[in-house]
């Protein structure tokens, strides 16, 4: 059922794409410009790929020898799938963005349809893609598979493909996230700051690279993102189950709930396909009417068959079942619920609304400093309700898979289904992936729409329509968030805990006890490495920003004329700025996280128990931590721009013009890279075991 | 030996400060300025205790009636004798200041044995006080009891004298940090900034705010924190022996290694405070010889003396012993290295020889966005290093330990003697606390002698000489800052041990294991607390220096003359608003710090050993950075302001102001609080686990 779900999902996806492609891109000059950056983000893309290629071969070579030739073949795949979802969604998106602002001078409603039809070809192309990929490697290795222990064994090369797309993620997320911030803070400091020209003035050279990075950070980088999460939230209740099955936790291969257990995970996605296709159909706005709601339409309809979908597979299995399933429906809720919340509190620190984002508005008027420590207390104190959500949904999950098999299994058995409640709740909020995706990855198309309105001197309404369709995506894109950084966290804790299993499965007395010094010493490392990742990437978008911004005090420098619009900016210099710092500056962050933890459990695998256990928890708190403040920033800056505290040009509109620019690389660059590291590295954790029990077994 | 000893530190503290009182406190109007200084001090410490000693007397009673009535008595004797060490400290430090400008006029050499000793009358009596109040609760409750179970039961009241500690040395700490940091960051952005008067300027209304919290902040909260600092650091390995003594791994009582176990602490203790008293002989230093030198050599004497002490200890313990107690010198090694290198981390990320102060003073020039980013990315890198060195301090004191008992012990007996020697690390590196505070203490002396200087109209060359006097103690203070890191870090993880031990000698399948939901919630929420604690007290910086930037600019504009030194301001009103600011900010943090652990162990102790681990992880890691980053940006400013990137006026140096003033709260509010709540929420847990195992027993 899976792979033809997935095949409708991509059907459905080329159908979409075409349509947008066959729509009016406008008059030439808007047209070349789109040209200007389709160009940009494809030159970009196919450098990252090469980069990524050779990476990858490095890296499959070294699985082949250490793991297994077919783990190695999964992770290629892994990485291709997630680069060709990426590259599909850019290509329509930059395609998809002359269109939407063509169609903007028409009317909202129809610059609406196009931008949300072009982030739904890549909502789908991610989900899809992700989803035939692994059902096809677990139909073949997996699936039909007579013992569990050797499911267990053909899952771990499965696993590889996660490993290739956690990996391609990272690079995509870190590589686009720095090109993107390079070019907007190069563009803010220089044009807008000391030239004092609008944002997206063609007289600025570095804003075709800014519109470029939107595409390359926000579209090809967060699908890439949400590829991985994706899979990883699919795969770790199944990993769970076969390991738990290897365990003698569930019974013999063929009983009632061990079928069940490994095929459901797939089961909730297939179905999530389907209901975000039918999500889009209700998406539709009459001129005049809230764009808002019919976005908030869509979503809620795709959520609500979803829900039902959930409850009746559950249902289904109950009636089979000697046991209570349907109680793992209330771990989907547990964790739907906490996302849901989780949401609603980012919306009540970012939005201009509250009193958060006034707060630091107010601060703006003592200055700069006063504007950075309020904000960065801001996004401190944010942590702290999603961290409790995240707590009481492991919690709340835990119990309920606890209740669902609480009358046949052994006692490491109930701990055992309690966690793989709490996979599967991981894997309920991401089921919905592609209307998700969609809803995210229209906000930079109609960025971009903006921008190439702009730059065309199209008419003042044509930009106003254009920043209302980028505006109304951040409240759905808020909840979206709360959804990502709450399954992050229950995923990755279901990778975790299937690492331990999978170690102790073949080296029975593997155990991980807080007091053991070896234990201690890899929390304290683990915990440091998110510090040292955001550390590497704020770093990379500094020095970039800095080459950016003498690039193009040059360019105002040297060429005459460019003010008076008698010469054209090179706008291409700063593309190829972007581009270089980006690759360069991507490399060391993303082998890091691939390699210290391979590294760390090849010395001693307990230690990197206790590693990725301090990595996790504060992968997420600095995630949380930086994407709030950096949200909060941002609105703060538009709310005074909005007329508080003086408005435009006031004292504290340049205060608050600092706090957003630091705020950049917080929530576009180290911020979302966070949840994709602590993935990457429990997944290569967990595809490495076998060579770690290799070489205890050596000892 | 050790209440000896302790009582002779006591005398030569009396006898050092009654030499400092002593002294020329200077020209009348000196005096009055210092008058001022020591008036707004004196209140504020004395509002300060008041609002203790109703929180002491709650908790006391709490104390009572969940654990015993002597766990509250030794409760509120460590509060007491933190308090009054503070008292004692700051009384002198407040008088020493006018008497070393005074003494400035006439020759270095003379202001710095009167702001030294002035520290080292404050360092003696931290480290007498402490160890004089626990060697007498050891003696009278501990020492000389039958049997290791009757000891345990025992130490677990003694608990209650570090935590009485703990917990006021908490307050003093955010009390201080909020009120110097509200002082200084609004007598810097309306005096500096935008009235362009100098600092310590008499015109400006917040001056006499801002040397009152050099004394209330970096005096007084200091002495509290390295009390509750070297009494935990005494008391982990002694509570460690005792409970491992219980659970059967050390041998009866009255066996050799039992015995020096017990009491290995206090003597190392005991040796230090003699060693310090020699160390003050070797720093005299004559006119024209490097003042730098002569504090080192002062240091350097002392540790030297306490390093061949410590082996004497151990070695005469080894001739006795079975086993190869020699050994455990190697863990006070392991733990003295590491303290010294992250030192010096700390002196390549903080000053301004080094590159990275030199990037961030480069980032300012495009101006304070970049300056903040760059700033934050410096502060998380530099934990890098400083983690390494804390988590092979741990695997190497441990693996020490381990040899020192290998031949007698029980497996499990092995994990816990290697324990007993990382505890032991913290002790050795803490054992010259009286000299290090000295070093650290006469900072602020010499800083206030350099307002008091400003403000009385003093010569130049006088501000130069205590400013040089000011910027020797720096490169001492970084090496004391990584014993205060390391330490902490060690001791709360002997203390987190403890407390699983504890917790296990009741409750026999009491265990922490790592994938259990609940440990990882535990550790989730845990990690969260040093993110919150750091929120709290920044809004609280930013909220009190809001007020006293309004309160400055309202007397600038409604006192008529201040700028034309016609009329005085009104310096008390700003003193008010420091006071009150900070009382009413500190309370929250504090309390939630006790409060939580609390709660958590009562609904299962489980999830609190694993809030523990998280909460030492990322608390070390805050500690770390924000230190760090507020040392930078304090230095790149000064880097500038030496001449580099246009010097004082540029646009970089307006930039760097900016980072220096986000650092202020970083370096001396809420980063130096982070060792001091880990420290708090770990001997709190030790010290409610009575109540804790009454609760899991009833059930």
């Amino acid at each position: 059922m899976a792979p033809i779900c997935a095949l409708i999902g991509i059907c459905m996806a080329g159908y979409l794409g075409s349509w947008v492609l066959k729509q009016d891109p406008g008059p030439e000059k808007m047209n070349n410009i789109s040209l200007k950056i389709q160009q940009g983000a494809k030159a970009f893309l196919m450098s990252e790929y090469k980069l990524l290629v050779i990476f990858m071969v490095i890296v499959a070579v070294v699985m082949a020898v250490a793991l297994s030739p077919i783990t190695a073949v999964a992770f290629v795949t892994g990485g291709i799938l997630s680069a060709l979802a990426g590259y599909i969604g850019m290509h329509v998106a930059t395609r998809a963005n002359t269109r939407t602002a063509y169609a903007a001078e028409e009317s909202v409603a129809k610059a609406l349809n196009i931008s949300f039809k072009s982030g739904l070809t890549m909502g789908l192309s991610v989900a899809s893609f992700a989803l035939l990929g692994l059902s096809l490697w677990l139909l073949l290795l997996v699936f039909g598979v007579d013992t569990f222990d050797l499911m267990h064994e053909h899952v771990g090369m499965v696993e590889g493909f996660a490993t290739g797309a956690s990996a391609v993620a990272l690079f995509a997320r870190v590589g686009g996230g720095i090109y993107t911030k390079a070019a907007d803070v190069g563009a803010d400091l220089v044009g807008k700051v000391e030239a004092g020209i609008p944002e997206d003035d063609p007289r600025n050279p570095a804003t075709i690279a800014d519109n470029v990075g939107d595409n390359v950070g926000d579209v090809a980088g967060m699908g890439a993102d949400l590829f991985e999460s994706y899979t990883g939230s699919i795969l770790a209740p199944t990993i769970l189950a076969v390991t738990f099955g290897a365990l003698g936790y569930f019974g013999a291969v063929g009983t009632v709930d061990a079928t069940w257990a490994v095929v459901v995970p797939l089961m909730i996605a297939a179905c999530g396909i389907i209901t975000s296709i039918i999500g889009l159909f209700a998406v539709r706005t009459k001129e005049g009417s809230e764009l808002h709601k019919a976005l908030n339409r869509g979503t809620y309809v795709a959520a609500g068959i979803e829900i039902i979908a959930i409850f009746v597979i559950f249902f289904i299995w109950n009636g089979q079942s000697a046991n209570q399933p349907i109680w793992l429906f209330g771990s989907v809720l547990c964790g739907l619920v906490a996302g849901l919340l989780i949401g609603k509190t980012t919306e009540y620190f970012c939005s201009d609304h509250y009193k958060p984002v006034h707060q630091i508005a107010e601060a703006s008027e003592t200055g700069p400093a006063t504007n950075i420590i309020q904000g960065l207390s801001t996004g401190m104190l944010s942590t702290i309700i999603p961290i409790l959500l995240v707590a009481f949904a492991i919690i709340g999950a835990y119990a309920c898979g606890n209740m669902a098999f609480a009358n046949i299994v052994t006692p490491e058995g109930g701990i055992a289904v309690g966690l793989f409640g709490v996979a599967l709740a991981a894997t309920g909020m991401l089921s919905n992936t592609a209307i998700t995706v969609g809803v995210d990855a229209y906000g930079p198309v109609a960025d971009n729409a903006g921008g190439i309105a702009e730059m065309a001197g199209l008419p003042e309404e044509v930009r106003e329509r254009t920043d209302s369709l980028d505006a109304v995506g951040n409240t759905t894109a808020a909840i979206a968030k709360g959804f990502a950084i709450a399954s992050a966290g229950l995923s990755a804790i279901s990778l975790f805990v299937s690492y331990q299993a999978t170690m102790h499965h073949s080296i029975p007395n593997f155990e991980l006890t807080l007091t053991d010094p070896l234990i201690i010493a890899g929390i304290f490392i683990g915990a440091m490495i998110p510090f040292m990742f955001a550390a590497l990437t704020m770093g990379a978008v500094s020095r970039a920003a800095h080459a950016m911004v003498e690039e193009v005090r040059r360019q105002f420098r040297e060429i005459k004329g460019i003010m008076e619009f008698k010469a054209e900016p090179e706008y291409d210099k700063c593309v190829a700025i972007s581009t270089n710092s980006a690759l360069r500056e991507m490399m060391l962050p993303g082998i890091l996280a691939i390699v210290i933890p391979v590294v760390i459990g090849c010395f001693n695998p307990a230690m990197l128990g206790g590693f990725l256990a301090g990595a996790v928890a504060t992968g997420m708190l600095l995630a949380i931590f930086m994407s709030n403040a950096g949200g909060a920033w941002d609105n703060a800056k538009k709310y005074i721009e909005g007329g508080a505290h003086g408005g435009k040009g006031s004292e504290a509109h340049k205060a608050a013009v600092v706090g957003d620019t630091v705020g950049d690389p917080f929530k576009d660059t180290s911020g979302p890279s966070m949840n994709i590291l602590i993935n990457l590295m429990t997944i290569v954790s967990l595809t490495f075991t076998p060579l770690f029990i290799a070489i205890q077994t050596m000892l």
